[in-house]
């Protein structure tokens, strides 16, 4: 059987790999645009945030251990340009310009996100860059080491955005960051997202929320961004707005388009064209909550779906329940963290939502090294469910949300929650786990 | 109504506070025997290690603010001697040697557990100290501050006996430690506990597991303490064997015994006996995998108990769905935890057991500070089960037990478990969480 995977990032190469260790004797071809595969994506602003480290320490596995030792035909510097589902073959060009063609009997599509790259004039100037790939990431680090950096502007204030903010200024670089509309991290409670945004102001990060970029020009040895109210001088631009899934090769075959111009996939990662199947950020996923698709692109969905597909696809039926939205990043000393739904998404769902947000404490009552935490819980009035997380702060943050995450997975009330055996000590928490004690809030108001 | 309490500790002290504020009128009374309550008793070793922090920080709320402003009546140095069902009455004696009687509509008894005290001749020696109550960690503290305790020696290897282990290493005091049976942690799995050891023996802590002490005697200006194989000296001597619920008042009222002698509760913290509740540390609760009765006192459920107690005294019915075992602890820089069933107790309980036991990451690939991480799990061959996990790590193990902790509550399978979706950004761990990698390694078991 031929098996051709377009795209070796986390899903595709997850899901080649994944091929042959269940049959040795599959013919797989991974088709890569770049030239690189298996690297650790989301770490490279910490990578960056550090001249002496090498960028290639954030590759996994090298193209020629999947070749050599896994069998797999991994094509790097192959860009797949037209699927044809009526005689199963995917065409494109070569880097150096040579058309390629090849059959297959099952496909994947692998084929990741892009970065949003808004139309402004100006855009096009030297100095304003994406991070998305790997290629990306050097040629940021490579610019900070050539050119006198001394202040960046972020366009976008999301976790990308807010991860490269943290590594530029590790490096000693003054930050501002831009975004059309108002409200750092719009989707978080408010008590929350003002602890961010003063990690942030202590960071002397300038944050312009509410402003739309008119126009990037030339200015000395830097670039001028110009708004309606503000003009701002760097000489760096960090293009961080978002991604888009990188579908277009699927819907223009005909797949049905999922959340967000994504490939819709079924619980078995098919999309809507015989024998093809879609995996990670290009990809949507169902939503274990609301039941419905959304399309929320993260590492871990990515390399579960990769399997997911190649199991499919080698006649091991398996299902994917869905995602709840999990996630975490780092701002500073901040970590921010969520899963589930916000009460906005709630109430669209048809839930009827109510919500608390609480301070406590994450250590025991006296014990050293103790911080100020923040939880924001949302349940459901009519059935008790519960329905979303949000935390932040400084110490103990990060894997507290892997708890309600599971919950959500069950379809947990509220009150179920609340009674859960969570682990206590006082180096590590208050004898009620800070999500303990919010749900002992929440339950007064359901 | 008159609502008597017996013990003001965390169970007593919860649970007439929650009464109170249930029903501001309520008649509420509680007798302690000693004259501290509603401390962090989990923190004394941390503030052992400290010499110049105060024993009296560990208060979370002092005796007058229950009287004052709670209205609740709360006598100290009240030792309760004898519970009279029938005339519904508890007699004991005040500090001062003066008996005392009270009457009762509704009673709870949260007398805690008690030190084992082993009978080896020279137990009574000075400088030989148990630590269960705010007085033992004064007495310890003073003594410290007044004798030159160069070396000390703790009877047992259980949790207590280990953060007391690093408290006294803190002040540069060489600790062996000793206990009869052999292995260090022995209901966990020996490629975790061994690194435990590594982590006491790197402390050049002396481990004597498998030694019977047969005799403590006196020796220059300390203790001597004498095996079959072994003598060891010290100036103190930390009994850390392990507790006892102290559940003889109401065992001799003819309340029926649960596991270990504790006191046996319903779901609504009734003992066997008519308005008799019983809650924290002397009681029993059900396990939520088994079904049955356990005997597991820890902080948490104590607090929880109290709450329940307190609400069904009040007539608000309150069913606890019971404890899935769930406990962290740290020996110096390593945190350890686990919940769950162990293989040896899923195996009593009648499942059939398959255990996996790995070696991973704390962080991502290539990530600063990433440290190893072990993680043990268990699941049932027949049902698909997940059963216990245990972790331990210096990064990132404490809050990462609460997600199977939860799971277990829920009754999920090891496949739906692993399904789950947790958290990922390189700072925090790998892509697949540690408990994830162990679940689907554990899949190809079952």
């Amino acid at each position: 059987m031929n098996f051709l995977v377009i795209g070796g990032d986390a899903a595709g190469m997850s899901a080649a790999s994944r091929a042959k260790r269940n049959q040795a004797d599959m013919n797989v071809t991974v088709l890569e645009m770049t030239s690189d595969v298996s690297y650790s994506a989301c770490g490279m602003p910490y990578n960056i945030a550090d001249p002496d480290r090498d960028m290639e320490d954030l590759v996994v596995r090298r193209a020629e251990v999947f070749r050599q030792k896994q069998g797999i035909n991994l094509l790097t510097g192959h860009c797949a340009e037209k699927i044809d589902p009526a005689s199963k073959t995917v065409s494109g060009r070569k880097a150096d310009g040579e058309g390629f063609s090849f059959s297959y009997d099952k496909l994947l599509i692998a084929t990741g996100a892009s970065p949003v790259i808004p139309d402004i004039p100006g855009m096009d100037l030297r100095g304003i860059m994406p991070l998305k790939s790997l290629e990306d990431g050097k040629k940021i680090k490579e610019y900070l080491k050539n050119h006198n950096v001394r202040k960046a502007v972020i366009t976008g204030m999301g976790y990308i955005g807010l991860e490269m903010c943290e590594a530029l200024r590790h490096r000693g670089i003054q930050v501002d960051m831009v975004k059309p509309r108002p409200g750092l991290l719009p989707w978080m409670d408010k008590n929350l997202s003002d602890e961010v945004r003063k990690v942030l102001e202590d960071e002397n990060v300038g944050l312009y929320d509410g402003y739309e970029i008119q126009k990037i020009a030339e200015s000395g040895d830097g670039l001028k961004i110009i708004c309606a109210e503000k003009e701002l001088e760097a000489q760096m631009i960090l293009v961080g707005i978002g991604v888009n899934p990188a579908s277009r090769i699927g819907l223009d075959a005909g797949a049905e388009a999922g959340p967000g111009q994504s490939l819709a996939v079924d619980h078995r990662m098919r999309t809507s064209l015989p024998d093809i199947y879609a995996a990670g950020d290009c990809a949507d996923a169902f939503h274990v909550i609301t039941g419905e698709r959304t399309w929320i692109p993260l590492a871990l969905r990515a390399n579960r779906a990769g399997w997911a597909a190649a199991d499919n696809v080698c006649g091991i039926a398996t299902e994917l329940p869905g995602i709840v939205g999990t996630a975490v990043f780092k701002v500073f000393d901040m970590q921010v963290t969520r899963t589930g739904l916000t009460e906005k998404e709630a109430k669209e769902a048809g839930f009827e939502p109510a919500s608390v947000s609480i301070k406590t404490r994450s250590r025991a009552h006296a014990h050293p090294g103790s911080q100020p935490l923040w939880v924001y819980m949302t349940g459901d009035k009519k059935s008790g469910r519960l329905l979303g997380v949000q935390m932040v702060g400084k110490d103990g943050v990060a894997h507290r949300i892997n708890a309600p995450a599971v919950a959500l997975h069950a379809g947990m009330s509220v009150e179920a929650f609340f009674q859960t055996d969570m682990a206590y000590a006082p180096p590590f928490g208050p004898v009620w786990d800070p999500v303990l004690t919010a749900a002992n809030q929440l339950l007064k108001k359901l």
